[in-house]
């Protein structure tokens, strides 16, 4: 399998979808946070290939999405499980498993539901927030270029925003 | 190349990954948001392979995330468009960047800013929120079987009960 790699882009979501833009890794993750933790029970859950499973986990370790970490001190068996960074990755699952719960299954129902342990209410959907709490949609929100924008970007910005002045 | 399709899975989470676990998706998606429109300017910007990219466009298409909207009236060249259910796909995608801002790019700052056109404040970070409006982290959150879930995951959820009841 050929790997293109993102990795030259000055772009945070082309890095982030080097990491987790495969389905396989995807669902891994998925089951991850359900609570799996080995290699047989990610096999047996998801019915995938044992070398497309080895590859992907060996990616996510190196990725530092997953740990290895040994069932018991000295074995030489060992557990995967979510390092902090992977945990961070919950609000791209949870925004991923709405959009699906929402635009595929719609009238039908989700198959899963998220509730909030403390009340077992259903939690909020995923959505883009302004600093006062109002709800933001795509056409409310721009883009300038952060302390670490590439050339290219921050030369097509002021060459945009100079177009706009002068019409 | 092969596609393994999920659509088999009666998971949401599996058939959205379906539709958008690959890279090339993901970067086509964050142009189309960017406000790209043609093949041209698809290909120029992510320096893609005219077949992956003519690939990736027409699974978009089908996948209805893209719509092909005429250039003029009885032309046959057209521009990529995103349909309503692909516009729900920005909390996804903005999730993704901001990961890669924290996770990848961290102290050394995010390549791109998104603010609030209002006030240019920047927005607030994607979160996973209670009813109530609290914070919830993946251990304050569980799932239960909805009403498209699998006889499987019901089993398997009633299972689990049973344990913990007579433990």
């Amino acid at each position: 399998m050929t790997r293109t790699s993102l990795q030259h882009m000055q772009c945070s979501l082309a890095r982030t979808a080097d990491v987790v833009g495969d389905k396989w890794t995807l669902l891994i993750l998925r089951d991850a946070f359900f609570g799996l933790h080995t290699f047989t029970q990610f096999q047996k859950n998801l019915g995938v290939a044992r070398n497309i499973l080895t590859n992907r986990l060996d990616k996510m370790v190196a990725d530092s999405i997953l740990e290895k970490v040994a069932k018991k001190p000295g074995l030489s068996r060992f557990d995967y499980h979510l390092t902090e960074r992977g945990k961070a990755l919950y609000p791209v699952v949870v925004a991923l498993l709405q959009w699906g719960d929402k635009w595929i299954f719609g009238a039908e129902g989700e198959p899963v539901r998220l509730l909030d342990k403390k009340n077992l209410a259903p939690i909020q959907d995923i959505a883009i927030q302004a600093r006062d709490g109002r709800y933001l949609q795509h056409g409310d929100i721009c883009s300038v270029p952060g302390p670490s924008a590439s050339t290219a970007f921050i030369n097509a910005f002021e060459k945009r925003n100079t177009n706009k002045t002068s019409q």
